[in-house]
């Protein structure tokens, strides 16, 4: 599933674009330039005080700035005609109808809000690129046989809050969790969202025909191997362990070398046994140590207690599996070297959510058709189309975003790759409402 | 210097002392039940409420329970006769007059102040050692050549305060410090010293015949051999190293593992690293990360950031510098293979404070003559021992702490052992009475 890109195979994909009939010329295409203007208009939304676009926003879900963006979106999707309402786990939801009787609807869409200092670019190109797409529609007076929703998530950065609730996923107790010193249940408030009715954002499993998102690439794949379009094979699979090595804390004058119970030595060689596992093999999958404390952290007393976390990512949920096997085994070993005790406690489980392989192939076919090379690769990030990916076929595209930064006023892409990826979600939009998936 | 004991040493102590004369057994020994019961008179100053002997003290510099122990302290001393006075820096000093005209005195003493959740014999033991000593003189009428001075030095835990004081080392600025919420200033004026007048404190460098020190030898290492009296070499010297690792901080989920500049990756490398090379030599030095903080830490962030602590002990002050140097030099090692870059500031340099080998020599003769096996070890912890060793011959006599646990109410050493390091004070005091040192 997860694939290596190699030289090899990208200057094979740029020679099969090569390759392509003229025809790709005639393809319909999105207004980059109003993409550009609608994605500018967003950046003032949350926008660090006298900064320019360069300095990203600050657009955290529930904030006045989120408010701001959201009233914004919706202006322009009236405008377009999207006739948009907020749903009660606070999902902006505009429909433009199709021709056919009682279809599923195509979604398409992403979130506008952002990370505290965060840039333009994650979740706002797919959210504005969506509207692009809906826009070209109407320019071009073309009518779809699905309708079209496009939606606008509530809350993707704080937990993936409204796409999780649309799926029916929010357990109720989650509301009273604090994001930013507030409730979610408060924050839903005052977005317009209604807490007390939130079952009824859901809509049932096998209720859409497709879920097609565009966003950028967060780990820089394609910026490094300059492809312009990545066809997502899914969104990875994610266990995270609470990890606690217990030593035993002493005078770090008085105390001999030998016989010490150093946690922080168990911890050392536990941190290099999670990246050597996670490399031992070829593929995509990560392992993390992110978070570590130390106790009682003085520079002068052993460390008797460190705490730590393990993250293990990989698109095939047995992969996942088996590193944190292969990492615990390891473990256990260190812990009988240094005399410390080792134990590990599972706080995440998170299911990989796979792309369908007929949506895959239509935004393959739709790259190719805009003369566009592209490479599958997994979503080390989540998204909110792994949400979706429980109602119907999901996709995704992405496009890059240079160096691969992101969370960050630095993360950009440029338009021409913003305007690429609108341009295959439309494409892509226009194959999936004839197809039968 | 520091040399490691080993079974056949330990055997040959023990079949040394078996084979003393029987005179042995009419050295002047200490009432080793008036020590106990001294001791525990103090225990009941910062014992928590409601606790008992085994709850430890709280007994921390300037605190209620520091100021009622330096009370109960002074009454002794002042019942033995020893006029006890606060100078300046809030050391308690007493005074038994000698026969020799003009003479330097001889100090013995230790600190009576706590660690916060401390036990009963760090420092007590030494402090209340003294004055049974002197005591024991008393009861015999012994008079000494040289005048004998008793100190309880102030705040030790806290920095050797009063002692440093003592040697004119404090710097006046220190007195802006904090020390459980107080500075040092107002904490001195608490207990009756006054900062004003602060360098009044100082003794002249060569103004003191010898001081000795009776203490709990905090590492296990006479426990764990079972011999009663551990000879001070010295008090090590310590190198301590704040060390900041760069990295760049990345989503955990999206970048892939080739290309990462974990700086977490290269703390773990550095962390092994001052163990192995601390190691890889025999001897007594002791090499620690104790202290580590990770940036952003975040269990889905790569670590960008980590700074730590290295701190490096013996009591060759050549080794610790060595140390550093090599573990500096694999530091960069590090650095490379990990694309991170590593910086280390040296934060302190405390130099090794040896003990007097004609002091040394008279700690071991009295424990020959009281049959008592001994071993010679470094102290790898401080003591105002070093500051007083700037001023003259300076001595130590370490007995077992069981477990080698100190800093906690589980401190402990038997009364046996406390009386034995009390009659080898008095033993060596006797002996560095009469000699030219």
């Amino acid at each position: 599933m997860a694939q290596n890109i190699n030289r090899r195979q990208m200057i094979a994909a740029a020679a099969a674009v090569a390759a392509l009939p003229a025809a790709a010329a005639t393809v319909l295409r999105v207004d980059g330039e109003r993409l550009k203007a609608t994605l500018e208009g967003l950046s003032k939304f949350g926008r660090p005080e006298g900064g320019t676009f360069a300095d990203g926003v600050s657009r955290t879900a529930y904030s006045a700035a989120d408010i701001g963006g959201r009233a914004y979106a919706m202006g322009l999707m009236r405008e377009a005609g999207l006739n948009p309402v907020i749903d009660p786990a606070g999902n902006i939801i505009g429909r433009r109808e199709g021709t056919m009787k009682g279809a599923k609807p195509i979604i398409i869409g992403s979130h506008i809000d952002s990370v505290r200092a965060g840039g333009n670019f994650d979740g706002d190109v797919g959210s504005m690129g969506a509207l692009e797409v809906l826009r070209t529609l109407n320019d071009r007076k073309i009518t779809t046989r699905h309708p079209v929703e496009m939606a606008i998530w509530s809350n993707e950065e704080g937990g993936t809050v409204g796409s999780t609730a649309f799926a029916g996923m929010l357990e109720p107790g989650a509301l009273d969790n604090l994001y930013y010193g507030i409730t979610l249940r408060d924050g839903l408030k005052r977005i317009g969202g209604d807490p007390e009715r939130l079952a009824q954002a859901a809509r049932p499993a096998g209720s859409i025909h497709a879920y097609l998102e565009l966003h950028i690439e967060q780990g820089g794949i394609l910026d490094k191997a300059r492809i312009p379009i990545g066809v997502v094979d899914g969104i990875v699979a994610i266990d995270r362990y609470d990890v606690t090595i217990t030593g035993f804390a002493n005078h770090a004058g008085t105390t001999p070398m030998p016989g010490r119970r150093n946690a922080l030595i168990a911890a050392a060689r536990l941190i290099e046994a999670v990246d050597s596992i996670v490399k031992r093999e070829p593929g995509r999958q990560v392992g993390t140590v992110g978070q570590l404390a130390v106790f009682p952290n003085a520079p002068n007393v052993i460390p008797g207690r460190v705490e730590m976390t393990v993250e293990l990512r990989d698109l095939a949920e047995s992969k996942v599996a088996e590193l944190g096997r292969a990492v615990q085994a390891r473990a256990q070993e260190i812990a009988a070297e240094t005399g410390t005790t080792i134990s590990f406690h599972r706080t995440e489980n998170i299911r990989a959510a796979l792309a369908h392989p007929a949506v895959q192939s239509r935004i393959e076919a739709a790259a190719k058709q805009l003369g566009l090379p592209f490479i599958h690769l997994p979503s080390g990030a989540g998204h909110d189309a792994q949400l979706l990916a429980t109602l119907g076929p999901m996709g995704m595209i992405f496009v890059p975003s240079i160096d691969g930064i992101s969370h960050s006023p630095k993360e950009l892409s440029t338009w021409g790759d913003c305007a690429n990826g609108a341009n295959v979600l439309l494409a892509a939009l226009l194959a999936i409402d004839t197809a039968t998936i």
